[in-house]
């Protein structure tokens, strides 16, 4: 991760896409989400949603796997130049998690985050507090996640 | 589900309990969260977890799994008692989650809800918006996980 001071208000991580497949969603939904519109398809045709789709966790699970692939690239890439990498975390939860459409067999969901809001942090000296809005987008352009997060991001100044 | 008519603010469900071992953190993170104090005992013990512990969207994903398990529980004894049931869903999304305490490998976590608010639909008149507040607690009385989240329940003035 970029240093605290290194982040701007407005500045957008694209964490890439994921794409939903029958076996996927089913595979999470056993685990977690057993309902029937997540496990079965004759029964999902038959729900309001009118056909298999994905637990809401699961497009949710989804952006946190690629944004920590995308934090670890952005490390990778800063050692490669020979840069120091700063600490991330740990969260502290989110609020205003929407899922506002739903995401069914198929669809490719883009994921980004914006950055919202910077603070320093009263209780851990050494790290400051970023908070970004993430959403997922499907391939017609429709929100189907947003929720707005906030972790530590450690200082430049506090590296040793 | 009971009726949105029957269900009351206060009222409490009981989950039951999820224990969280190395195998089933690591399994979870390997796929969503695969930070390394979630997937390696001796980057935890460096790390400022300082030991394995679980990522926030397994703890809240236990409780996803137990609350559906607790209604299909519930709606198999009303049909074994002669009593219709209920529709739930969809999930409008959750707000104010947390996760005030890390949970670690042989935490054992007990879920419950309490609904905080009920009110009428304007979008669907067939159904009530029931808003609960649910929590995980560990077992030492500390809250590991809370959240606010608001769904759809059938109304009995709807069932055909």
């Amino acid at each position: 991760m970029k240093f605290f001071e290194d982040i701007q208000v407005g500045d957008v991580f694209e964490y890439g896409r994921y794409t939903f497949t029958a076996a996927n969603i089913k595979a999470f939904a056993t685990r977690f989400d057993p309902q029937l519109f997540h496990v079965d398809e004759a029964a999902a045709a038959r729900s309001h949603f009118g056909a298999l789709c994905a637990p809401g966790w699961h497009t949710a699970a989804a952006w946190m796997r690629l944004m920590i692939d995308y934090r670890r690239r952005m490390d990778e890439a800063m050692r490669a130049r020979g840069e120091p990498v700063a600490g991330i975390g740990p969260a502290l939860g989110f609020r205003d998690l929407k899922w506002p459409k739903p995401v069914y067999v198929g669809d490719t969901i883009a994921y980004q985050s914006e950055v919202i809001e910077l603070r320093l942090s009263g209780s851990r000296p050494q790290a400051g507090l970023m908070t970004f809005s993430s959403t997922g987008v499907n391939q017609n352009g429709e929100p189907v996640l947003s929720l707005v997060s906030t972790t530590f991001v450690e200082l430049r100044g506090a590296a040793p």
